[in-house]
Parts: structure tokens; sequence; C-alpha cells
């Protein structure tokens, strides 16, 4: 099978992940988000490019933030929505998930927005529309697993170039739990694509993945010396239920030696950015006069957020 | 009382249970149905016909699949729905099923679209709403207790005349827990009322009703004899919590006795279909080969099941 | 800091508390809110008032009836509406209260419906967005705490003035629990603005908060003596927790002496209305012969409300 996120005319038909995905279409992404930007800024914030068009947001795993991200992306398209919590529903009454897919296929869907707490999940659903001839319902992975979270790799890219203009000469540092993080997944791939030359891992060695190095990664458990003359600073959540875990002694200890403090944060150029997915853990990963500082993007990347979602699924509508 | 279901000039006021309608008033459903059918595969998959009418999805029972169907519906016509999980809301403060109604009738509601665990009460509402004079509020029936599931059996009719063209010469059977089944018994009413001359209800003895006779319905507990020359055969799901109770012996030992198979199926006419409300249980009440099989019409039913839904919601939105 | 919930130009930017909101004001409200009574009469019940507009529910403690009420009337409006159950998400992630409301900021909400346990929650949300410049976003309190529950205080005024005609020769008796009860401040407070000559306050002394009698309310313990002679009765909702805790002694000694009966009722004026919030309790504080009775104005109330709401949401919005 060719890579199973485009169609035969090379464009993009489902959303899965980052990886293989050629720059031109990262690229064409990014460049319709900015044409979404000002719609939000609008008096009547919505255009009617999905009017009529069926938009399923399949969670089998809860995110009300992220959920929210989508519903109001396919309302400013015009689309209608339909939330599902799949977990509280046909689940367990035993259905199979492809079951589920086909039964709301049949309702003529045409997107389904899928977190789940198994990687290959939004995979194993696209490759199913593929395999039976289902060509009309696009899919859009909302975040599977450890796997990835192409969406939030998105809009990271979109917030540094839109204050960095161009990536060919940035570093970026990712810090935190990269082990478990499909976030950082995600930014790796679409970093390395989008042609920047350094891109930084920094984090205890128990949260840090093998195979960073054939990444292209450069590997840090000193987060000083990490952050030396970055551009790009890339936060991750810890996520509660590591902190009592084997993993890490505890967030007190994590803070000291990987917290964002304002002295770390002056490690990194003058005109370093701070970025984070969210939610913050304040005083965990970062401290607060860091979170809302004048080099923080965090709610920038929020506001772009919804513009990316709204170039993927326009452009996936139009496929 | 007159027919609760029909106003003063005979037109469908409520859908409660098909049990009592007149067959030109299916037959109506139906056609107008099959005006939907084309809809959902527009482009715009939406008509203006119920715009701004509030629709209330007022779900006593949890059931995502039932809900998704009304809700799809309601949008693509272009009607604006509010979703009422009323067990966790103010059922839990006490008032009393009649005082919800009232309250949500006197914020113009135009439609209840009721689930309820208890048998009668979808009737109750609808009594309800014309013994206090509140017409403008019409209420569908999606399913309560053991009585009925009328859009379902709309819906069932709806497949068998696309695939079958006409009721006068069919042998339909019903496959399962009878019993239990609301599916069944409404149609069980359907079929009889579309002429269908023969109608078989098959399963295990412990699983099958009184009365089915007088219903006019031929029963069966060996399932190859059931199954013999029919047209048309209805598979029920095995609700999980009956598998483990006295009233069956094992999800295996029902599957060895009452699973359909293509052994079994091949005992059927060749060009018999088999119909399912979903969620299946693979395994159980169904082989994967054929539920998966080409005289499978399960998916078409659900397609269908939004377009009777449509059906039924434009034609109570202008009685 | 000047009153936050109106702008420079003194026009309403905020609705947290009818405290201290000017009589002009409270006027504005009702008399736009006259004009939308007829919308939810229409065949088409809708304005384009705020289309493309995104209104947040902000559910911190859950509230099916009320927050359907503020979802109908944006709807009505024609705004995008997304349901957030926040206790159910972020909270849990430990995001904290105003990490939540910026992001939801920048996604580039218009109005926050703000419903929580905690008195003055609504009011921290407002002052924060005012301290980092976020005037877009507009906030209704929809309940918190023991606080205020304004726009079931405009409706009550709506409701008192549909009836009466005019507030300056009423006297209005509230009865029951007021020291739990938001709704009964919001209504003293817009009662005494709107020029009620004499307000009471009707319960066990265990019920009646201290310094009614400062903000110019009649405090009775009696109900007999309390409810003769008014105009208006409002009954409170007696919560189901208060019934067996040490403040009462049961259900059935409240109702012997705070339960409106036909007898007390005709203790009043013999054109009393009786009003109630809602959810009822019958056989508690009301009589099921009074609550459905001539005199009994408590679904006409919630008619009213949707268009109260549909009212401030738009003045709002044109702010």
């Amino acid at each position: 099978m060719h890579n199973p996120q485009l169609n035969k005319h090379g464009e993009l038909q489902h959303l899965i992940t980052l990886d293989g995905l050629p720059k031109a279409i990262l690229t064409r992404i990014l460049d319709t988000a900015a044409s979404f930007v000002g719609v939000s800024d609008r008096e009547v914030k919505k255009v009617p490019l999905m009017r009529g068009k069926s938009v399923f947001n399949l969670f089998f795993e809860n995110s009300t933030r992220t959920r929210t991200t989508f519903e109001i992306a396919s309302k400013r398209l015009s689309a209608d929505v339909i939330n599902l919590n799949i977990s509280a529903s046909s689940a367990s009454k035993g259905e199979s998930l492809l079951d589920t897919i086909d039964n709301l296929a049949a309702m003529h869907a045409d997107m389904f927005v899928v977190r789940h707490a198994q990687s290959g999940a939004p995979y194993l659903i696209a490759k199913h529309l593929i395999d039976t001839n289902q060509q009309h319902v696009h899919v859009i992975n909302a975040g599977d697993g450890r796997h990835a979270h192409p969406t939030q790799g998105l809009l990271d890219m979109y917030t540094i170039r839109h204050y960095k203009k161009n990536f060919s000469n940035l570093t970026v540092a990712i810090v935190g739990d990269i082990l478990h993080s499909r976030v950082a997944r995600s930014d790796i791939h679409g970093l390395t694509t989008m042609g920047v030359p350094e891109v930084r891992a920094i984090g205890p060695r128990t949260l840090l993945p093998g195979g960073l190095e054939q990444m292209g990664v450069r590997v840090f458990t000193d987060m000083n010396e990490g952050l030396k003359d970055v551009d790009v600073i890339i936060m991750l959540r810890l996520q509660n239920e590591r902190m009592t875990g084997a993993l890490l002694p505890s967030a007190q200890e994590y803070f000291k030696s990987y917290g964002l403090t304002p002295e770390r944060l002056a490690l990194a150029k003058p005109d370093a950015i701070v970025m984070h997915p969210g939610p913050m853990n304040r005083g965990v990963e970062i401290d607060s006069a860091v979170a809302d500082g004048a080099q923080a993007v965090i709610l920038p990347q929020v506001t772009f957020g919804i513009a990316v979602r709204m170039a993927v699924m326009s452009m996936l509508a139009g496929a």
C-alpha cells in the first residue's frame, strides 16, 4: 500500500501522522491555516466551506480540550458536528471498533476525528475505510496512545514559522517526558521535515526513548546544557500518573532538574520563544513567571490551533 | 380517546408504536423516506424543512447509537437539537417526569425524541401533551422498555421493500430473544400491517413470549425448520445480561442452536436478505461470514434509518 | 475598579449579579426580552443576531436544566454553542481555572456562561478578562454558590411585570430556604431596584440569613402572617440535602409549616400570582393543587426565561 494518508492524486486523504508527509503538504496546510487565522477575528466567525458535511468526534479517550478545538473548527467551517464518547457507548455493548466505524460511515459521515488510548487505532480505521472502498470518509488523528498528535505538531510548526519566519537556521529543544509523548514524536517529524537543522531532546534518562539519535535528534539529560542558545523551547506536560511512579522521584524533584525557570530560560537565545501544548502544571514543568512571561507563546498556539484544524479539515473535505 | 398518534385530520401527530397505525400512514412514511435517501448523498447534505425548530433528544436510558441517528436526521433537516441525558439531571433532583416535560414544552420545544427503560413512557408523555392541549410538541418513541421501537420497525420495512419490492408474497423470520425485544414487536406489527403473509418467530422457548400465534406469527424453536425457504431473516441482538442468566446456558451454547451460520443461511431462499438492528455480537447470534457476506443488508439498514427518521420528523413537524 | 459589569460607555459588559445594576439597565433588558418573546412563537424560531459568535457553556457544577435554557437561547440567536462540563475535564488534569479561561478565550470565544458551586467564580473570571484586556469575551453568571443567579432574577422581574404591569405598588413574598438561595438574593436585589415597596422573606429561622432587614426586607417566620395580602409569592425549592440535616426536622414537617397550600394561598390577594424557579418538590414546598392551579405562573416563567436570556446575550454581544 502506498502512503495511506495521500490519495492517488497526492492530496491529503487522511491525517494520521506527520511521519512521511512531504514538506509540500505540510507547507500547504500551514499556508491554508494562515488564511483562516483572520476568520476567527471577524464579526461573523464562519465560512461555508463544509456546510452540510457531517463531522464525528470519536473520542475513545476523553479530552474535552482537544474535542473543543475540533468542534469549534468544524462549526466555523459550517459543518454539522456529532460528539461521541465511545467508551461510554457501543464499546461497552461489545461491538467491535470496525463495526462502529462501518455503522457511522453508513450514516454518510464525511469525517472522523479520532482520539484513542491505543497507538495505531486511527491508522487501523483509515486502512479499513480504504480496504472497504469507503473513501468518502476522512480520518483525522486527534491523538493516539504514545504514537502521534499530528494537528498539535502542525500548530507547533505554524507557531514557530509565525515567530521565526523560517525553519532553516533554528535550534529547537523539546523538554520533558519524551518517552510517553505523542506531541514530541509529531513535533520531531514535523521539525525534521521542515528542515530544522538541530532538534534537541532534554529529559531524565528514564523518560527518553531509544532511537532518538537515529531520528537526527541530539539528546541531553542536563537541562542547562540542552537549552544553550536555542531559538525555541517546547515544554511537555508531565502527566500526573508518572509523578508517583518508578520513573520519577517526585514533582518537586522534577521541577528542580527540568522545570523551566527564568534563570534557565536566560540560557537560551534572548529572543527564544516558549511553547507548551497544555494543560500546564505550573510549578512542575514550568514556572509561572515563564508561563506568563513575554517569551511565552502558549496562548497564540491555541489560537493558531483552531486555524490549523480548519485548514486540515477543509483540505480533507475538498480532497 | 381516539388513536393518540393521529390528529383529527388523520395525520401523524406522535409516533409511539406501529401497532394500530394504518397501512396508508406507514406507506406514506416509506415514500417520504425514499425522497430523503438522496439528501445524504449530496455534496450539501441538508434541507431547510425544520429550520428554526427545536428538537429535544430526551434519553432517560443511554443509547449513543440511536441518539446519533436522530441527531443527524435533525441536523440534516436544519433543526436545532438539544441532547438531554435525563437520568443524570432533574430526575435525580426528584422532579416528576411530567414536570420535566411541561418545562421543556414551555421552552417552545417542537419535538421530543424519547428513549426510556420503562415501557409506556413515551405514550404517557404524548397523552399528557394532548390532555394539556400542548399540541405544538410532537413525540417520537426512540425505544421504550420491551414495548416498541417504531423507527427501527419502519427502517426494517423500508429495507425489505427496497430489496424485495413488495410485501405481499414474503416469508420473514425473526430470530432470537423475541421476549425482551421491542424491535421484534415493532417489526411484527409493521410486517402484519404491510400484508406480509407469513411472519415466523424463531428462538428458545424461554425467549419466546406468549401470544405470538394470536398475532398471526408462526413459532419455531428449531432454527433449521424455521429458516426453510424464507425471504428475509431479521436477527436480534442477544443482550449480554441474558447470556449468564437463568434463561440461557451460555453464549457458545446459544450460537450452536441459534447463531446464523452460512450453513443455516443456505436453508433460506437463495436471494434471502439478512438484517440486524445492531450492535452485533459476532459469534453469538451471527457468524462473521454471514454478517460480512453478500446477503447481509445490515449497513444499508443504517443508511435507510437516517432517511426514515428524517421522514417521520418532517411529517410530524408539518402536521 | 468601577462596576465591572458595565463598560466605559455604561453598557452591560458582563452579567454577574443584579446587585448594583441600575434600574435603567434592568428595564432595558426586560424591554429587549419583550421583543424576543414573539420569536419563540414563530414558525422559524431564529434571529441572526449572534451568527458566527461562539458561546461556551462552562458548567463547573452540573445543571442540565439551566444549561438547556442557555443553549436554546444561543441557538435561537444563531450562535454556535459549545457545552463544557469542566468538572469532568481539565480541572481533573490539575489545570487552574484561569488557565482554562485564557485557553478558551484564545480560541476566540465571545461569551462564557458560567455555573459554579463556588460563590464568586464568575466575578473572578470577569475580573481576570478585564485585567488581561480580553474584553471581547463576555461573562454571564448562570448561578454561583449561594451568591447570585441574575438571569433567574431577571426572568422573575419579567414575569412580575407581565402580570402586574408595574412594580411600584406591590407586596412580594419570597418563601423558603432564603439562606442557601442565590435565586432569593437576585430577586431581592432586582425587586428593590425596580422599586417594589415591600419585599417579605418567609421561612424558618434556621433558613433565614442575617442582614435581611438592612436590605429593606420584612422578615416573617409565620407563613400565614407573611402571606397576608401579598401580590406575588415566590416559592423556593427546598434542596434535598437540607431536609435531613440539622436545619430542618423533616420534609413533612416543613410542608406543614411552609408548604403553599390552597388555604394559605387564600390569605394573599385574590389575584396574587405564584412563582417557583423549579424544579419543584411537590408536597414539600408546594401543594400540587397550587402548582397546577389558576394562579400559578410557573411555566410562563420558563417561557419568559428563554426571552430574557436571549436579551442578555444579544445585549452583551452588541456591547
